[in-house]
């Protein structure tokens, strides 16, 4: 437990960044096992072959917009409220973000 | 980390319950240093004089409908996309939730 942590409030959907000619990623919570991030993106995918392949297990929820995530056996469509757990090294990218308005994640790492 | 963690998926909005006398609170997520609930309210409210004095950190989310938080200094209206964090031991409950509609809650503990 980390004694600098306070009472902060936000909105998710509020200050979108304007400029997303990349996804922006902005940190709102990051404890020594827990690393919460909102991600907005328009359009953007994840190079051709290239995989996250990550340390920290990942739980994902789309509040906004929809993607499709790839994983090595399957893909994902993500809508508003649909969420997946992905466990440490479970290969997987975007295959596909809506082009026409934001798609906003909200990614717990843990 | 936990081997059994695996690729699971869900929706936030989806299978509400329909008795909704009393809140209902289910785990989406249950690791060693993170638990992610979700939690459908309609109306209620912590008792009178009922603090909720928690030994975890508390990541609230609201993804629809509205509450509000009392804290022992304040208020919090919070709706869509509203969130807050709440260090171990701040003291808080809630004061309202709306009558008319389900809040659904999203609740990061770590």
């Amino acid at each position: 437990m980390e004694s600098t942590l306070s009472v902060e409030t936000g909105n998710l959907f509020a200050q979108l960044p304007t400029d997303l000619k990349a996804e922006v990623f902005e940190t709102l919570v990051n404890a020594v096992q827990l690393r919460i991030e909102r991600i907005v993106s328009k359009g953007q995918a994840s190079p051709p072959d290239f995989w996250y392949d990550q340390n920290e297990h990942e739980w994902v929820l789309i509040l906004q917009g929809e993607a499709i995530l790839e994983l090595e056996d399957r893909q994902v469509t993500l809508k508003a409220g649909d969420y997946i757990n992905l466990p440490a090294h479970v290969k997987h990218r975007v295959a596909w973000t809506m082009p026409e308005q934001e798609t906003i994640w909200l990614a717990i790492f843990y």
